[in-house]
């Protein structure tokens, strides 16, 4: 056995944080409990309970950000590029924390989990859920873990909306915050993207209205969704560059019109679709789509520049070049509204995926970032 | 009866221009016969049969480009805009004529046309059609009509992949040709696009591989191919000014998690899916997104650069600044790849469909563009 081989193995958790008696409060006004949070660390917490880092999840990830789940994983968490010791979530120092959210799908309770009244799945009878119900069930994990102050609290796309709704939420909490390629409320061309998603769900007859468990997910539906919104995380380059005109199996003359001689960007979304339907709940999908189309820090709050000037975290607000979901000029106006942030930009051809592939840039605006607001504390 | 409230009434025709005895030949080495194609003409050909200006359709436009059909018509034909006496193509002047394409639904042969020989559909029977296939057999159109010189061609989107193939196929007999907002081949990113909008009539079960004609058609699919069609002719920013984040209905409160309350995008883009489902055939769509993705000017042919430069035509390339679709940047260099051509831009926030709006702009670059190409000759 060589040492080095070895992987840091690291298992989901999970607690239950709200039960029957004592049930979560949504923002809509419903209650449900219990509630139970999966949810990962990394490092260890310190003894004046300071170092908290609190990693926040996109749409359809997990609270396993970093390391492996088992010896036999092949593929650590999706955030595993930056966290780790000696990379920017240093776990040398930090106590990592990330949960699933509320609504999701991976160990936290949502629409796929059992109603303990009626011994069925909760499906569309789940309570609407907001971004503001996602940080409350986080804030009171943290409270659990017995976490005192945030050093930081991290995410992209909708992770991002999370870091901006935790940044107004707990000011006196949260030290540091870096919302990556997101919105301070969704766009309506972001809106509409989410809308063709779910009507794609929808529209699969296997959906019946949310009651599929029985009888299996609507995994046409599921997967046009998921190809639906593949394009707009990627970009035009990308896909120019990835896969130009190519075909799967270029027979050339007739072989041109073959149905079964497809271009590969097809064959790539197809397998991107299928993908999503094995690891993902279809009522999951529709619930956090509209929780990301909720998103707004200013609902109820008043104006959008009064509510972002509340924000006291060091804030950095991290743009991605070729992104045309959360375009980088909507990053830099994010950083102008929120008092002292600063702004930088990810150079990358990948579009909105970008935050989940470009670890070195990541790993070093990061640093860049912790350092000199340290510094600014001396 | 006041004079000037009077429309111009202009219908459209109909000709047979193949029989079973002499077919249309398709580029997939498939033919078929009889094919009738639908067409409108504005203006009156000159005696020396060279003052023919050709429209070309996009996706889901028809032959009915200019003036009123009836009467009674509210609307009149899509590019009316820029048709008509003292417009840019000016029929004081030209004889405009307008087809709709091969495999289309507005009164050309097409998918949803009785095959003679089974006397049923043709449906997905209709052979896989190409932009090439499109243009012989309006070339076949206009030499029925005696036209002898093409002083223009000219079309948007798809109808400027058929300009790019006019101008390559008949050099000789092309005096000038307008591509706006299109490619000299067709991206992944756009073939991407109109995959997931095919599988989403796929994924309609009344689309019953495309035999739908007696039952019906696949109307959710279709609706759903539209809506996600709609989102990339737009641009965010013209989403954002049309729709901002507002309901149909804000009750406020608990009225918030209405799922009726739906915000005005999501309506809008459900309204333009139910408005095409009304007026155009869902087979027709398969097949014309597929002629889009097989598009590519150099296939067959060498290589792209040397096709393009054997265009003789004068060329004008337009590009419009919001077009996600078919960025401006890619306008410019199809300028570059054609000799002599020039490149002008349209200024618009309303992304790809902007040159079905913005008349006012097309009217003056194309006028300028036609005076400019005169006086070279003179």
């Amino acid at each position: 056995m060589i040492d080095t081989l070895s992987k840091t193995v690291v298992k989901t958790q999970k607690v239950r944080l709200y039960t029957e008696a004592e049930p979560f409060h949504f923002d809509s006004g419903a209650s449900i409990g219990p509630i139970d949070v999966a949810f990962e660390t990394y490092g260890e917490l310190n003894s004046e309970r300071t170092n908290c880092i609190l990693v926040c999840h996109a749409l359809t990830g997990s609270a396993h950000a970093g390391f492996f789940n088992s010896e036999d994983d092949k593929i650590p968490g999706w955030w595993d590029g930056i966290i780790g010791p000696g990379k920017a979530l240093d776990t040398a120092k930090y106590f990592v924390v990330c949960s699933n959210i509320l609504s999701g799908c991976y160990g936290t309770t949502g629409p796929a989990t059992m109603n303990p009244v009626t011994m069925r799945e909760y499906g569309t009878s789940f309570p609407v859920t907001t971004i503001r119900d996602m940080v409350r069930v986080q804030k009171r994990l943290l409270d659990w873990l017995g976490v005192e102050r945030l050093q930081l609290v991290i995410g992209g796309s909708m992770g991002g909306m999370q870091v901006l709704e935790w940044a107004v939420m707990y000011p006196d909490f949260v030290e540091r915050a870096v919302p990556v390629a997101t919105g301070a409320s969704h766009t309506a061309w972001g809106i509409g993207l989410n809308e063709v998603a779910r009507q794609a769900v929808f529209n699969d007859p296997a959906y019946m209205n949310g009651n599929y468990y029985a009888s299996g997910q609507p995994s046409r539906g599921l997967a046009l969704a998921r190809m639906i919104a593949m394009i707009s995380y990627r970009s035009p380059e990308s896909f120019t560059m990835r896969f130009q005109r190519e075909r799967m199996r270029d027979g050339g003359g007739i072989g041109y019109f073959d149905l079964k001689n497809i271009f590969q960007v097809e064959s790539y979304l197809h397998y991107q679709g299928v993908k999503l339907v094995e690891r993902f709940d279809a009522n999951t999908y529709v619930y956090i789509t509209r929780a990301m189309d909720l998103h707004d820090v200013a609902r109820g709050r008043g104006k959008l520049g009064d509510v972002m000037s509340s924000i006291r975290a060091k804030t950095l607000c991290v743009g991605i070049s070729s992104d045309v979901l959360y375009p980088a000029v909507e990053q830099r106006g994010l950083a102008e509204l929120i008092p002292g942030a600063s702004y930088a930009e990810i150079q990358s051809i990948h579009g909105h995926d970008a935050f989940l592939i470009e670890f070195e840039q990541m790993n070093r605006l990061l640093i860049s970032f912790i350092e000199r607001t340290e510094e600014r504390e001396k």
